[in-house]
């Protein structure tokens, strides 16, 4: 079976692994207090242009979100995010399980735009009776979103603005984090991204990592207070905390978490023109490695004869969104068989 | 000043005061066993025909909201609303503040319908990875609704039947129950209602009490396995439980709640046809004691000299939406009143 | 039947009913912005010696506690409090629901000491591996105690010294605080109180009213941010927010809550001679409104054909110790009739 | 620095890391359904001879506890363990973060013993005010226990009938499980803990691997409802969840899980004999792999020049008890220079 369904259907680049292999039989302080964690928190500093920064690894998305989340609100807060935001949808009500309402305004093409938290505030700040409703606290959004998506620098800058005009924090999900900094239409750094929010975090999961994901709170005074005992509490606390660090400390060596995400972005660009020349319709124009694109059910129940289902969501009656993903994993090869299974799915071979 | 702005900017109805003076020297059992709250649920359970119910007394509605729709649900679950259900926005949060998530489904002039829900479950249920999701476990709405409307027999009976069809339970927030019942276009009785979900209450505070709200667990394994140490939880037991069991026995005597809901709907009607008569807009048709109407901003400026101000919402840059309210402790010279301050305000006049 | 189990099992004070009824037919703005209410919070200003503090009405003790401490908590803090301590046992595990640990140290004579709070801390501070733990950030503590017992003046105001030097705030729960106050031992007075903790709570509930505890944050920066929000976030808001605020400003009118007190406290004083006369043998030596006795089981049972029973817990095989409780509503003849229905029992008669 | 201070000081066992580089490269289903996870649900399933049993592999210990002990409780319920119980000291109050109180109870060497639960269950179900209490929900017990005891099977026994004569479940944390089986003092073997209780954990992160437990619901019906919707909720799920079950895939093959276990025991028995040879003090008698020795202060400073800190509590004024652990990692050569040391140290030489 083909497996382009996911970025986290593999296990971790070779590099990674090779990094948990040479250090694997020296001891070392437990809960990241060990050197290859200290090193991979400099090196995120560097990278960042944070010399200040607080980095804590945690282990996944789902839990790094409502860890970081519940940690930056006050109690009566809510985290005010776009419909299709993953903390809406797919974290099984991760952050109302710690006791704060999502807040889900539209989103235009995946992302929460400054426009929409604009006139959202003015309405909420303008209501008298305010006080008998949850206050929202942060705002949550992704780089790239859940739909591929990417903000430009512009718009991120002025999304930043209006938090800041209302008191609201930013916070910044960066599960694929990579593959937004190495799409071919992103104007985004690190520095930038950091100087534009009060926290974030960059996925390992999804770009080389066993799993993993690093909190940046990119200023002093960003960090919530007590965080490593809400990191425990959250049940987020690893005792051999080297496991994230170890495979951090290789990602950021020799810019081996930018190479692999831009390996995935060139595959993806191969994808989405492939699946352009066949005829097929893109659901969503996304420049990084996720690539939805509407196929007719019938077309896409004879593709899963050979490739992993990948469903995303019903189009309408006759079609079905379906997402392809590349990851440091895929290869050219890849690709082709998708082409040809597809070309064999159209024309009406199983 | 005239006050129309809330149904609950009174005291209690005489009778219900009455009550509540003529049993003040008597000594009692504490926690809702003394015999007035017997006597009180006893009543509620003819009222509402049926025999076995449970029932509970409460303090206020988002209290008994959260605390009824967090024992219904498992951990897991989540209550499904409509977008202007009052948990949704108007309660602090406080469903999520118990852990679960609300999903908010498009209103309907202020109800969730059958169509709207069964789309959803439709989605839901078809959705290979639902597991990643919070479930639906409870059915939230009001009646009558948040701004005034209420359900037809037929559409809750349906609403009902899509509940069950999909294994959801139907809670049914009643704080103005009252005025549901009593009003010209409803077709729905309490022991219909209470055939057609799984709880629900019957609102006191809002209809003639000083606080309290009736639980009621229709039917035998409808109440929440320890019911009584989850109210506690919630801080919402009462030590002297009387205070609410005195004043429910006297609201289910001699057509007492449904008379004072009748006198409301009376001179809301009336209230009605007089703002229609000076040729303003409703916003919205509503058959029982709220009334929300459009009114020019400068109109309603000049109003708030003479009456409480009532904004619900803003229409438009020029209008607001305004909430005229009545309940026992109206009188028709109110209804004249607000006509005369109207006509100023229209004309010009502060 | 005798009732002397609580000082719950009654109505309210006739003057806190007067009150009552006298403002019924006004009407006000809700939510606890009425003028009954403002004039409440000033009297309770004047009582307490505290021009600014932060006076608000909530419904009932455990909702109070819960709601207060879950306030002035951050996330990952607990709750310390001694053993005996009402929200370490009788509350349904409200403080935990809310997501905070009570930690429960030794008590003495009911009372959480100042010793065994800065040998606990000392503990705490000194470990090194402390942030694993969840952080102490209130201490609880009742005044009077769950068993009647009281704080000296010296004793309370040790404890606070020890507070401040951890950094630890101090909640005093004065669910009986009028009992306390108007003990012949005490020489607490409300403004000592008040200077002596960041936040408390006048009780209204057991002292004289149908419901209502009034909290106190006695200076400017006690009040945590948004306390209204978290209030009905809490469902401890009441939309007839009067209905508390006429209570209390009755309480506060001509010493009333004193007064209510002190008859209480003669009537106690009364019935603990008689219960020592008997030669019945106290379990705690209580100088405020509950007397806490040990009674031999097959004298209890008999008791039981005539008195309320009010088991308190088993204190042998063969003995139970039980409580006495006065109120406004408990008179001379009732205690005289106790000690009738008790001859009777000790000679062997039902 | 000699590194005895715990057993997760270390990377995988080499079998265990072998598993992982081998299985690297290939592509698999996501969220644990990969064929590791599989085979590795296969052979634990075999191991505790429970061919119905549900297996979930999740990523740390307090996670383990915090989404079990929840998922098992009603919202009303508590978690009953002993003073001692990792749950109740080191998890950051991660259990009542969800909500749930947790009830300390009496420790024996570390253990929670069937009488003192009996006792408890006899008071609390004895008394008639206990609806407005926390009911009892799960029994949560260790073993081997957080000092390094355990129970005989005999004592295992009767705990769980106590259990179930008062309705509760039993679960068992197993962090260090293995080293509980391998004990030379231990007449348990998996099946039987598997029979003797409602749920369980077999710890990986402590024994060898880099992370994950694997938690057994050893029959049909124990498992809680949606346990992998809860599972995500508490941020417990791996998107790559191979790297759990391809390491105990490794662990359960070829009796390795066991193996390591035996190793670090015959390395703690050989410490233990060290020690005593040394004159020094054990703290507890501790069959497994941690052994708590009663340090002098100024003996545990100088020590610490050369030997990584394990200070455990203090003893009195003048000592310590400290922690030496043994795991895969420990060989023989350690134990020597940990003698050497402490020599040095008792001698007055750093």
């Amino acid at each position: 079976m083909l497996h382009l369904e996911s970025d986290y259907n593999n296990g971790a680049h070779p590099k990674v692994m090779e990094h948990l292999v040479e250090t694997n039989n020296q001891k070392s302080i437990s809960y990241g207090f060990d050197v290859w964690t200290e090193s991979a928190k400099a090196k995120i500093r560097k990278a960042t242009a944070c010399p200040d920064a607080d980095v804590y690894f945690l282990v996944g998305g789902t839990q790094t979100n409502a860890t970081v989340l519940d940690s930056m609100m006050e109690r009566y807060e809510a985290a005010v995010a776009c419909t299709s935001g993953h903390i809406n949808i797919h974290e099984s009500g991760a952050v109302e399980f710690t006791g704060h309402k999502v807040i889900a305004l539209q989103a235009h093409n995946g992302l929460l735009t400054a426009d929409t938290l604009r006139q959202y505030m003015k309405t909420f700040t303008a209501d008298a009776d305010n006080t008998h409703m949850v206050q929202p606290g942060v705002v949550y959004t992704t780089f790239p979103s859940e739909l591929g998506t990417i903000y430009k620098a512009a718009e991120l800058s002025e999304l930043y603005d209006v938090c800041r005009e209302y008191g609201l924090k930013l916070y910044v999900d960066g599960a694929r984090m990579g593959y937004g900094l190495a799409s071919y239409d992103n104007d985004i750094t690190l520095p930038f991204l950091a100087s534009h929010c009060d926290a974030f975090y960059i996925g390992g999961t999804k770009v080389g990592a066993l799993c993993g994901e690093a909190v940046v709170f990119p200023r002093k005074g960003c960090m919530p207070k007590h965080f490593f005992t809400s990191v425990k509490q959250h049940g987020a606390l690893l005792a051999k905390g080297r496991l994230v660090g170890v495979q951090f400390d290789a990602l950021f060596t020799d810019n081996l978490y930018y190479n692999i995400a831009r390996h995935a972005i060139d595959l993806a660009m191969l994808m989405r023109d492939m699946l352009q020349r066949l005829g097929l319709k893109m659901w969503m124009q996304s420049p990084t490695n996720q690539q939805f694109v509407i196929l007719p059910n019938d077309v896409m129940k004879r593709l899963e004869e050979k490739v992993v289902p990948s469903v995303w969501c019903p189009y309408d009656d006759e079609n079905t969104v379906c997402r392809f993903v590349t990851s440091w994993a895929t290869d050219e090869k890849e690709i082709a068989d998708l082409e040809a299974a597809l070309k064999d799915a159209i024309a009406g071979k199983a």
